[in-house]
């Protein structure tokens, strides 16, 4: 990816070489190790430090099996050593601010600072996990039932669970299968403004390389193999009630 | 923060001495430490692999001084090497789609998932750029005015920056002045099922450590340094406009 004479250092390595894993063995995760990865994810950026987010380590086994129900059938958590849940949490700020008499104001910024916040220590929290040798999967599909996830978490009014993150020791080696390649960079990285040029043949030549990877692992797919399961996966709505259960959660989109 | 007798790695260290960085030296960043650190953020995990962010380099002096102005005056915009605009980016997808004559469902749900991928891409972009010494601070600022922003960088539509981050060399050791406590992991980190047990006296001690952290750098504040500021900065919805900004560059929250 680049260049042999580029420095490079063991985190960017780590970075480089990250894989989702989906299958664990039954080697513990211990509560120390927990610990490190959680309180190193803690120093990550937050905004103004209000720290909008909750973090609810999850290894209460009937309670990943739910989870794992209430993602769509994802058992790669009900077989992880602990599922981490990265939460939006304006709970917290309200008890904060009632010691001061005050009601935080309601409204767009207010709950996107949270999810922003939550999605944040979450990459920071797998970063540190992989750092381990650990391996994880991030798991967006909390969102398809938030209110069944926030009652099973016991969670309080003003917390939703942003997406969570199945952990654990690969069952095998995350890089057996290589790297699944990203879109080119000339599409995703622009220098000063905006760029587009050229955007459907670069796109055409990914369809072509992410076929040509997927085929390497002997998974003979669409030939489009980006741009249709994305025309698919994106044709309807995914998680068509998220605003009504988010607001239901004391979440405010005006 | 971690026991002693805690295992450790350099990347754990890494993330472990996070301090946020708003003075710079004049020293450049290469074009190949940039294209380094971004593409090794570029691993970092994308919901269903849609990769539904775009990062905008900004080394246009001009640019730069505009956006410190529209993030409401934060000069460390303008002194940065380079500042980069993590974008939430449905444009690309829409160009996929069309390949196969199916334009992407609005709602929700497809607005969240590009402002998620963005915010997990630029964490790792920091952690990236961190691990070679840079300095950065991330930049909510630029939800302020988010129609400016894009068109400054010549967004088109169906694009917004979630966030910035400004990028160069510490001006000075950012671990001087040590380490911002964060709240207490009793109250951030829960284990099976939320709790808020005791969180008022935890809150109020964690008032007090701020404070001492504060006095230890001579700045004399609030003794509620942190539920103070928190109470008054959340008393009014930050960027009352965000709402109709977004939907007028295309994002949907129905």
């Amino acid at each position: 990816m680049t260049s042999p004479h580029t420095a490079t250092n063991p985190t960017i390595e780590l970075l480089e070489s990250h894989v989702s894993v989906r299958s664990f063995t039954d080697a513990p995760v211990t509560d120390e190790m927990l610990r490190t990865v959680l309180n190193a994810a803690r120093r990550a950026p937050t905004s103004s430090n209000w720290q909008t987010y909750s973090i609810i380590a999850v290894r209460d086994q009937a309670k990943k099996e739910k989870l794992a129900e209430l993602a769509g059938g994802q058992r790669h958590i009900a077989q992880s050593q602990v599922f981490l849940a990265f939460a939006a949490d304006l709970h917290r700020l309200k008890l904060a601010t009632s010691l001061h008499g005050i009601r935080p104001a309601q409204g767009l910024e207010h709950t996107l600072t949270p999810i922003v916040d939550a999605a944040i220590v979450g990459e920071a929290a797998q970063v540190a996990a992989e750092s381990f040798g650990l391996g994880a999967v991030m798991v967006g599909g909390m969102r398809k039932h938030p209110r069944e996830v926030a009652a099973l978490l016991e969670l309080p009014p003003e917390v939703f669970v942003v997406y969570g993150m199945s952990v654990g020791w690969p069952a095998a080696d995350p890089l057996a299968g290589g790297l699944k390649p990203r879109l080119p960079e000339e599409l995703v990285i622009h220098h000063d403004s905006y760029s587009d040029a050229g955007a459907a043949e670069l796109i055409e030549d990914y369809d072509s390389r992410l076929a040509a990877f997927y085929a390497s692992q002997g998974r003979n797919l669409d030939t489009a193999a980006w741009t249709g399961p994305v025309a698919r996966g994106s044709e309807n709505l995914r998680f068509a009630s998220l605003r009504d259960d988010l607001e239901s959660l004391g979440f405010d989109f005006s």
